[in-house]
C-alpha cells in the first residue's frame, strides 16, 4: 500500500514563488532530480519551480545534519551524477527530498539562512546547460500500447494485426543507450538506407522521420545475475521517470528490420532533464483496469496484487508540434497529442519483472522505455505515422501547412501532468528537440556503385 | 597498408618457456590486453605464455620509461580496466607491446631485472580471477554468415530465405550489455515464455539452448555524436578482437521475437578474456574475396580500398562441446564447429561504417559481434541449430549421446587462431562456459492463471 508522508501535504507552498504559480511543473510536492553544468562541473540538483537546488552547493552549506540519510544522499551525488544516489535504498532520495522541503517551505525555520546563499544553492533553471540524470547502462524500449501496436499490424496488412505474444509478455529490444541525449537542442536528421518510391534501395538523409511519445522508468537499485525480480517488488526498484521521444527514422527502419530497430532509432533518443520520483507520484497511483475476459489469462510471474491495486497513474501527456512557419509567425505550438498512461496494455512493475525473468540484471540508472502511448481515440495517437494514418491523411495544420513526417525545423515538444483531486497537480517538464538537416555525409553524398 | 614492426618478427622468443611451446595461443608475437582481480583489485594485463604481465605492478617497477608512451599506457590502466587506454590513440598501447616485447624476448637486456620481480610482475593466468577486459557501454550484434541466414530461413520455411536487406547492409541489433561476461564458470540456463509441443504458451526453464561461435571487435578510439566513421577510417577505431559466445535460448526467442532478440539472448552472453590486438592480427590481414557478379552493387560508404585490400583475416574458429558422461569417462571433449572468417559477408570495418553511418556513437570499450560464424561446409555450421537441421538430424555423440540442444552439465569452449606461412601463429585463447540447472523461480515454478 502506498504511504503518504509530508512531502505530499497538498497545503504546503514555497517561499519560491515560481513553484506555486497555477500550472507550475515542480512545485514543492515534486522535487524531481536531474543534472546539469555549472562552473564547468557536472553537479546533480532537484528543480524547485522554475529554480534547482545545486546538491553540491548544498552539501557545503551546512543546511543538512551531518551523517544524515540526507547528507548521505547529497554526497552521493558529488560525482555529478545520480547513479550512485539510485543505487541506494529509497529512505536516502526520500530522506533528501523531506529535507529540501523543509527548507524551501514558506514556514521554513531555516529560511533565512538558505536566501543568503541563494545564488550558489538555487540557480534558475534556465541558467544551466541541464545533462543526462545519470550514466545509462542499458536502455530498453517496450512495446506496450494495444492501440499503437495493432494500428501499425494494420498499416502493415497483416491478418492479425496484433503479435501473438503481445498479450502474454511486454514486447520489448534493446536500445542504443550512447544516443541517448538530454532534452533540448538539435536531432540531427539520419543518413540511411532506405527503398525511394521506386523501390531503388538508396543512401541518403532519412525522409520520413517521426517522434514517438513514451514515458520511462529509471532504475534504482539493481538486481543481482541470474535472480529476477518479483512484480511486486518491482517498485523498490523504480526511481523514477522521465519523458522519452524516440525518434524514429521508419524509412530506415522498414529496410532494415529483420532483427529489430537499429540505425532507425539509434541517431538519437531524447529524455526529459528531471527525474519524478516515485515518491512523488504516490498520490497518483491507481488500480488497474480488469482484464478482458477474453485476453489470455495473466501469468503467475507477471501478477501482483499490488501492481493491481496500484499499478495505473492518473497520468496525461501530451505532445506539441511547431513549424519554422508558425514560430515566424508568432503562433504557438499545436497540440498533436494528448493520450493517457492508461493506454499501456502492461505496467512498469510487469516490464521489470518480465525483463529480468530470465536473470537479466538490471542497474542503476538503466532506461525503461513504455513504447509509443497512444490510446483508442484519434486525439491520443502519440507519433505522426498514426497521426496520418500511415501518410494517407496529411496532419493539416492551422497556418495550412501539411505534414506526413517531420521536416527540418519542425521542433516536438511532450509534456505530462499527473493529476488527482486533493493532491497538487504536478508536471514532468518538458523533453523537446528540433529537427536539423543532414550533415553532408563524409563519403561523398552522391552514392556510386563500387 | 599494414605495418608490421619488431613485435612482429617472427624470429623472435622469449625467456618465458610457456610462450614458445608449439601451438601456444599466446606467443611474444600476440601480447593481448586483459584484466583480472589480484588480491582482491581489479587490474589490467597482458598475456605472455601461461603467464599475465600484472599492469599496476608493471607501472611501479621502474622498468618503463617515465613519460614515455608505454609507461603512459600502463597508467591508463591503473583503475583494472582498459577503457583509458582503448580511448587513447593506437600508439600507446603499440608502444607497451613494443616495451614489454623488449623486456620478455630471450635476448632482452633488462631480462635479469624482470625476474627479480617475477612473483609481483608475471602470476600464472590460471591462478587469477579473468574479468571482462573493460566496461561495455553498448554491445551490438551483427548477422553477417550468409550460410547461418540461408538455413535459418530455410527452417522458417521462408520462399526467400535471405532476408532483401542482407546483402545491401550488415544487418544487426542492440543486444544487452549488462549481461556480458567473461569466459568460464556457469551459464544458468533461464526461466521464459515459450510455446511446448502441445502449441500451449508456458513459463519455464527454457528447454532449447543453443551456442553461437562469434568473433568480436572491441571499439578503441570512439566517434563524436552525428560524425559517421568513414570505412577505411575504421581499423583506427577497433582496439582488437575476442571470441563471443552468443548464448540463445531459441525456444523463448521464437516466441517473444517482434521486434529483435531479447529475452533469448540476454540472461548470459560469454567473452573470451583477453584481446588480441588489431596490430598483433596485422601479418594475418588478406585480402576481400571478389563480390559475386549477381550481387548488389556495394554502396560507397561502404566501400573502402583499403578494406577490400586487407579487411580479411586468415583466421580459423572451432566450436568444442563436452558433457557430463564425456568428462567422467576422461573422454576429450568433441569438435563440433571448424570454420573461418572468410564465410562473413560483410567485413568489421563496414560493420562499424555501417553502425555510425546515421551519426550513432561509437564508445571505447563498445561491443560489436559478428553473428554466429557459419559457412557452407557442414563442419562450418557454428551453433546446433545448423547443426542438427534445426533438430531434424541429432548431433551423435562417439559415446552414443545425442543432441538437439544443450543440456545441463554441457560445456562449450570456443577457440581461434590467426596462422600464415612466415608469421608466428597467434590463438584467441578460449571462451568456456558450462550450462547449469535453472534455478527455482521465486514466483513459484508452477504458473497458475491468475
Amino acid at each position: 500500500m502506498t504511504v503518504l508522508n509530508a512531502t505530499h501535504d497538498p497545503a504546503r507552498r514555497s517561499w519560491i514563488d515560481s513553484a506555486n504559480l497555477p500550472g507550475a511543473d515542480f512545485p514543492i510536492q515534486n522535487l524531481p532530480f536531474g543534472a546539469f553544468e555549472r562552473d564547468g562541473v557536472a553537479r546533480a540538483g532537484v528543480a524547485i519551480g522554475e529554480h534547482a537546488v545545486d546538491l553540491q552547493a548544498l552539501a557545503g552549506s551546512g543546511l543538512l545534519d551531518a551523517g544524515s540519510d540526507a547528507a548521505l544522499a547529497c554526497e552521493a551525488t558529488r560525482d555529478g551524477t545520480l547513479n550512485r544516489l539510485m543505487a541506494m535504498p529509497h529512505r536516502y532520495a526520500s530522506a533528501l527530498r523531506a529535507a529540501l522541503a523543509d527548507l524551501l517551505k514558506s514556514d521554513a525555520p531555516q529560511r533565512a539562512r538558505v536566501q543568503q546563499q541563494t545564488d550558489a544553492l538555487l540557480p534558475r533553471i534556465d541558467s544551466l546547460a541541464l545533462r543526462l540524470p545519470c550514466e545509462v547502462g542499458d536502455y530498453t524500449d517496450f512495446l506496450t500500447s494495444l492501440h499503437h501496436t495493432e494500428r501499425h499490424g494494420r498499416y502493415k496488412g497483416l491478418a492479425d494485426p496484433l503479435p501473438p505474444a503481445f498479450k502474454s509478455l511486454p514486447i520489448a529490444y534493446h536500445g542504443r543507450a550512447s544516443s541517448l541525449r538530454v532534452s533540448g537542442g538539435d536531432v540531427r536528421r539520419p543518413h540511411g538506407q532506405y527503398r525511394d518510391a521506386n523501390g531503388q534501395i538508396v543512401f541518403g538523409p532519412a525522409p520520413a522521420l517521426d517522434f514517438e511519445l513514451e514515458l520511462a522508468a529509471w532504475i534504482g537499485q539493481g538486481n543481482a545475475f541470474t535472480q529476477p525480480i518479483a512484480v511486486d517488488d518491482a517498485a523498490a526498484h523504480i526511481f523514477g521517470y522521465s519523458l522519452l521521444n524516440d525518434w524514429s527514422a521508419k524509412s530506415i527502419q522498414w529496410f532494415e528490420q529483420v532483427l529489430g530497430p537499429f540505425l532507425g532509432k539509434s541517431f538519437h533518443s531524447s529524455v526529459s532533464p528531471w527525474i519524478v520520483t516515485s515518491e512523488a507520484l504516490a498520490p497518483f497511483r491507481k488500480a488497474l483496469a480488469a482484464r478482458a475476459s477474453d485476453d489470455p489469462p495473466l501469468m503467475a510471474h507477471l501478477h501482483g496484487a499490488r501492481d493491481q491495486q496500484e499499478g495505473g497513474l492518473h497520468l496525461e501527456l501530451h505532445a506539441h508540434l511547431s513549424t519554422r512557419h508558425l514560430r515566424e509567425a508568432g503562433a504557438d505550438a499545436v497540440r498533436i497529442t494528448h493520450t493517457h498512461l492508461d493506454n499501456l496494455y502492461w505496467t512498469f512493475a510487469q516490464m521489470v519483472a518480465h525483463h529480468t525473468s530470465n536473470g537479466c540484471n538490471l542497474r542503476p540508472g538503466d532506461l525503461l522505455g513504455s513504447g509509443t502511448i497512444s490510446g483508442a481515440d484519434d486525439a491520443a495517437r502519440a507519433c505522426i505515422t498514426e497521426l496520418t494514418n500511415a501518410g494517407r491523411d496529411p496532419l493539416r495544420l492551422p497556418n495550412g501547412e501539411t505534414r506526413t513526417a517531420l521536416e527540418d525545423g519542425d521542433e516536438i515538444v511532450l509534456s505530462a501532468r499527473a493529476t488527482k483531486a486533493g493532491a497538487v497537480s504536478i508536471g514532468f517538464g518538458e523533453c523537446r528537440g528540433r529537427i536539423a538537416p543532414a550533415f553532408a555525409f563524409a563519403s561523398g553524398e552522391a552514392e556510386a556503385a563500387a
